[in-house]
């Protein structure tokens, strides 16, 4: 289908059917039942701003039993990803931060936009922006990253780079949770990969996105089967 | 053998033999034969604060026909490693902060002590000081350290603890130079571990230190037989 701006996506949004207000992911001291039917498969909302292989990879695997779907890709510029989105007839929304007038005024956008599709868990999956605090405050614990380095190690947007400088031997990927610092939240799953002496960024990074692929549709397949429980910097799924 | 002061080794040593001065640790302009008699093991002096297990890794690896020898063992205190070398029939020396009037004149005699062993290589394997300008000026890319976690994460003397705090679930070890900053010379080697939801500090850094042990004993047999290229933050063992 084609990319709806945000505007066309607000007026679509009405006709969108009444949402299960729960979430899979578990704060510390919530309950460990899971009210949900079983039977729904979880709302998963996807943010890219690239070439969208992570987000391949997760719509790729949600079909069949999988315990999710993947309610929409939001992008924040044109973008490959979208592409994808399209042939996966997997509704997209675009939300241009020059369209607004400051952050904070794109940041109250993309909100809207991504709440409107009532996720049980947002994805950022090679999303190129920090999300301002209304969108943190308004997915508590539910934001998802993949990064393509072992946090703390490399943060922030050219961690393959950034690796291959400091001259790493090892170095991996990391899916945690989002919160206000840049690639700072809470270790969700880690898996390392070998740098060889002959690795140039794009060889390592595709070594590394491989890694990324399997373990992010892992990772989301567990949250929101299983939740998470977060207690200070850690989150295990139970 | 009982355990030196500096003092005593400082007359022992004037009975040792002349020494090769070459070394196997090449720096990027140097060429890259070794003119070094085959036959010959490289001389190996470690530095240790501690159990010393990293120490008796290299000492155990160090018969036969592993290229390297154990010269001496050098510690800043009463410790558990010191026994290691008197069973182990390797010389030791403790050069203790305390009985220098400042860090300066401790590492002076640090270097002094060191450099009568005529080293090819310095191994700190848990010393838990910092070595100084003089230290390592003497010793230029000559000194190697092993580290418990996956540099640049976690640095600095509580890494393991410091990797659980965080919550990763990956972290390992790295061999590297030292150079003037703490934890952050060019890396040489790095393996990673797994961390458990259930690991306590005391068994997440056995595991570490058991691959720790293996990869600073492959690195020292490397470096004495292939030398390394370091060409800023890189160190390729040929």
């Amino acid at each position: 289908m084609p990319v709806a701006s945000s505007d066309e996506l607000a007026r679509s949004v009405i006709r969108r059917s009444a949402l299960n207000s729960h979430t899979d992911v578990r704060s510390t001291h919530s309950a460990p039942v899971d009210s949900r039917d079983p039977e729904t498969p979880s709302r998963v909302v996807v943010l890219a701003s690239g070439s969208g292989t992570l987000f391949q990879a997760l719509a790729d695997a949600a079909t069949g039993d999988f315990p999710a779907c993947i309610a929409a890709l939001v992008t924040d510029r044109d973008c490959e990803a979208e592409a994808r989105a399209q042939r996966a007839g997997i509704e997209c929304v675009r939300v241009t931060p020059r369209s607004y007038s400051d952050r904070a005024a794109w940041n109250h956008a993309l909100t809207s936009v991504v709440d409107s599709y009532r996720p049980d868990l947002v994805v950022t999956a090679g999303f190129m922006r920090i999300l301002g605090p209304e969108f943190l405050a308004a997915f508590p614990g539910k934001i998802v990253n993949s990064h393509p380095a072992l946090l703390p190690a490399f943060p922030g947007a050219h961690a393959v780079r950034d690796a291959l400088s400091y001259g790493v031997r090892v170095t991996g990927t990391t899916i945690h949770i989002v919160d206000e610092g840049v690639d700072t939240g809470p270790v969700l799953a880690q898996e390392a990969v070998t740098v060889g002496t002959d690795d140039s960024e794009s060889s390592l990074h595709e070594r590394i996105k491989a890694v990324e692929r399997r373990l992010l549709v892992e990772v989301v397949a567990a949250l929101v089967t299983r939740g998470v429980i977060i207690d200070g910097r850690k989150a295990l799924i139970p």
